[in-house]
């Protein structure tokens, strides 16, 4: 039985986490980390939990933390990690990180999208990214897992194919993402008042949110060149789901009959299928395909659809999480299996719920 | 592993159903009964379905389908049941039914508040009341189930023990229920749209909805005594849930000091400990308890708090469930469990959702 | 021109008030009171008012405001304007107060609910509850207007008739009320958040909320005895509206065949009528209707209908309201046109919006 | 006073039509026409117009309502006023229609796009697209106005002055538009239902929407040349609202200092004056400005802001409207006044409502 650590667990990913793990056939959560709640009853700060968890809030001293179990979870504020991290942490426990703090390689652009310096550089180049369907064999060796941000896995894995089989031109990428409430943390603060969210919609962060860099790196490194890409995150007056609207150039190449065009809908669903045919989390809707993040809630699917548009040369891919599954706790749920050589769905095979 | 047939599998209880009998390990489900989809796929019927169901929609020829399973779940409109109901059918298979046909034993009853007659009256006397909690030696031997409301399924948990003991008088009773839009199931009608529903709230049914003497029927038993109860359902902008605020005055006793007085929050806390203290899907929050529909979503859980109010001499009790879950087809399958002798809680171990 | 001053002008029911104020003919706001947001562009606090409003948010200077205007309005947390009112202020410009300072005559009702000391008791006996339909004449002459809180302007005006009547026992009476969100204020608080009230449904403040003795003082005023009742609020995911479903038994009388009978639905939608046949904002909706939220969204309106329940001897009465509308700012301006000899209706005929 | 018809009285547009002109001084409603409801009262169809409306649904008998009438609005369904149209109406009385029959002018790329026949393409000439801002002039004198629909009123708006000046390159240009419900019409349809889009969302009409080739002929007639955009609908849990994100690149010029460069957010902000600095439903929030549908909601208004990405050399531009007043009757109303000659805002100068 893998005894997993949660630093963040009063967070809604730390609850997410919470609830995956109670489902886990082999783990089991021995610490319910939280900088809020120390010493009171979890159970009265998530009452879904009533009868399930019967532990009391710990604080979270990482390095004490790490001596007692086998993998912890930290779900915490940008730099909470990078502040407290050691080798010896390191060579206690796994670390699967849900915060930003090792998921970017260069420290500078680090610091200039989260305008913080980065405490312990040092680990940066041994933290594997965790995007499991991307990244599976480096994840099993790996010590430290930098687990993706949720607008980053819906929408890296929206275009990975595309991207790496050169069927679309990386630098006319354009991500309009949309994303539940539940994105925006579990803080007391006003713009996220059931009053000032629901009947509303709005972007935020536009050319600015940090989740560029990350998707850049990723599809840059699918690309084998530098990415630069739009990126404008929306809130939706819903709990959960994300939704990636993906919008790209169309590169022309020779045709089977000689002439040079966009590629078939068959040809862009090869590519697709080449990448996530194996894939269990990930469902291809196909040409036409539109995805619902309802039909994902949940659960630790992506689906995925596109659709051709040759009036303009371009494709409009779309993808949909859940927001606190694929886009964090289920991910570092799956990331937390290969680590200890568990079969990757372990624990993860939630039905989506509807309605 | 049970076979399992579901006719009326594409209304949403139906599709709950299927979603709790994938993750159910001895039970599978064996024909998906459909009268609108009769030979689409199920997945295209329910997207969040893909990958889990290969299966078409099949047609809901009851007689048919009782030989090729061995228990079927009836999640059709009133009368469909009743009307094709034979005993070759129950000798064939058990039947769940998750419509009102035989949850009523006075046939009189059921014509003046449905107005329809019942085609099988014959029935109506083996038939069980499917309320684990209150009938479970009943339903281990029955052929036929009749699977409560769901409004019927809170008002009856949240004030059984207090009538069963005495402790309030059965005929002050008034429940205020709340529920959440799938309970109106997915039939396209006006009054369902988004628009209609959403940012609105309103009560329907009063002083005449179906369930109410499906309570007065199962909370005179437990009074012993004919029972009038007034009962309420609103529609809330949200799709699950039910919350059951219930009133009664409270009936003076003895008290330990010799005076004449109101029951103690302790002695009502000790009546529901007494019924529930051992029931896993029953929690009791306790004197004070507010119960919120969330913290049951996606569960079979009932959460039941009370608050006296020694004002009025009333007592103000509160319960909760998933309409889907615990008010439709999650007790379907605890009841299919004591059917077949399986520990009552396989399959609906599900940890609610939140957010 | 009427000149107006609001003292917490940057809550949701001040910010009504403003938007009420914006299309009144004979009143303007002078000031922007606000205790948090002093010196920033009002517009910047709520933009819907871009191009409405130029003004920066003031201070809560009530003395140095009550020389500025004619009338002040106070939307403030409980206590406040009974810790600053002074004689000068009242002899400067009437005062509508929105909190509950001067709602109810006995001090010590009002410490006990409350639970903090009143500071200026000696303004109790003028101050004139401000339920215009129940209270017009003297709401004309005062200087000191108590508007009444959003759940007892619904509560009571729903019962008033019935009550006053004497067709329903009052101590019978029980109210269940359901509140949109915006009820709460805008305070940043984890329960109000909107992963925590959206999908969600709760009681709160059961047998214990501060509405309680405001409902029983007025309706006991009118049944001309002492009446206690239970009231129990409940959160609903959605911003506007106010909907009270209100149980009573019916009173046995003298019928006109001799008998002894309950009231018939004529002889109940008589007594609404006597009462509310000539008011501009209670909607009769008759024997039968139920009022739904939306119906009355952004307006003045009160919609009343009613079911008798022979079985039981009850009656059924619902009101809805939009509470940050008749249920606040609404009824203020109601108040204000009162005061200064204006048209009731003055900016106050908004049509309801639907959806 | 203005004699106004509706036809398609009964559907959401239309009822808000009805809404606004019940505050509008020179106007008032003589003929609800309804091709469901015949014969029923408007009140009971609309239950907020209780007390407001008393007449009953008339038929959709155009050429009778343009013999009674000063103007009629016609909020239908594609293809019914082409059917219906002679020159005898138009002689009649002014139409305003706002579904698409009369918005495009080249009537193939109409047939493509709605793929019905046009029965009566000779007025495609004479009607004039009712996009105040842009075609005021032209708008004073016609007879029939085609009532810009919601999306592209946001669309067009949103994007008209920098394609206007040539300070982006129009054949960019992508809209990923979201929109409340309401735009889907009271039509009850399964997709619309409230369980189908409480909590999800989803794109849908990829690169298929009619609405498309209304963006492309307007914005191609501002930039000179023939224009092919993408333009992407979603769907989002809510009942109003509309919010464009658009995208496209910036167009280097020769800078002040003789450089070559992206325009500056000061030029950007300038164009957007230069043409909307006049406008009084037009409210720019400048650069950084993120509109949010609530801030429109219930108005007439258009709020817009940008942020330039220098970056990826795009500009990101965003516009809110409400698409039932702006979008559709506001907008109607709008181009009444001006063929009437009277105060543009006259009867829209309603405060947006928050929350």
């Amino acid at each position: 039985m893998i005894k997993a650590g949660i630093i963040g667990a009063t967070g809604y990913a730390g609850a997410e986490l919470v609830r995956i793990l109670l489902n886990h056939k082999e783990a089991e959560v021995k610490w319910y980390g939280s900088k809020s709640y120390i010493g009171e009853s979890y159970a009265k700060v998530y009452r879904n939990m009533f009868r399930f968890v019967e532990a009391d809030c710990l604080d979270d001293n990482l390095e004490e933390l790490s001596r007692q179990v086998d993998v912890v979870f930290t779900a915490t504020p940008q730099g909470f990690l990078a502040g407290v991290m050691t080798e010896e942490i390191l060579q206690n426990a796994k670390v699967i990180d849900l915060s930003a703090d090792y998921r970017l390689k260069d420290v500078s652009v680090y610091e200039k999208w989260y305008k913080i310096p980065h405490k312990t550089p040092q680990f940066l180049g041994e933290a594997v990214y965790g995007l499991c369907e991307a990244n599976r064999e480096k994840i099993k060796k790996a010590r430290l897992v930098a687990n993706p941000g949720c607008y980053t896995t819906c929408s890296i894995l929206t275009a990975y194919p595309l991207v790496k089989e050169g069927l679309v031109d990386p630098n006319t990428l354009i991500v309009d993402a949309k994303s539940g409430t539940s994105g925006a943390g579990r803080g007391a603060k006003l713009p996220n008042l059931f009053c000032e969210v629901n009947e509303n919609m709005k972007a935020y962060g536009v050319a600015s949110h940090r989740h560029t860099p990350e998707i850049e790196e990723q599809l840059g490194d699918a690309a084998g060149q530098p990415v630069a890409i739009s990126f404008t995150p929306h809130l939706v007056p819903m709990n959960r789901g994300i939704l990636a609207t993906e919008y790209a150039s169309l590169r022309q190449a020779v045709q089977p009959d000689g002439s040079l065009g966009y590629p078939s809908e068959a040809q862009i669903q090869s590519a697709y299928e080449k990448y996530y045919g194996g894939e269990y989390f990930i469902r291809l809707l196909g040409p036409g395909g539109c995805p619902e993040t309802k039909w994902v809630e949940g659960s630790n699917f992506v689906d995925i659809g596109f659709q051709i548009d040759r009036r303009t040369g371009r494709i409009i891919m779309m993808g949909a999480i859940d927001n606190l599954v694929k886009g964090a706790a289920g991910q570092a749920v799956q990331n937390m299996n290969l680590l200890f050589g568990l079969p990757e769905e372990e624990g993860l095979q939630m039905v989506p719920m509807f309605p």
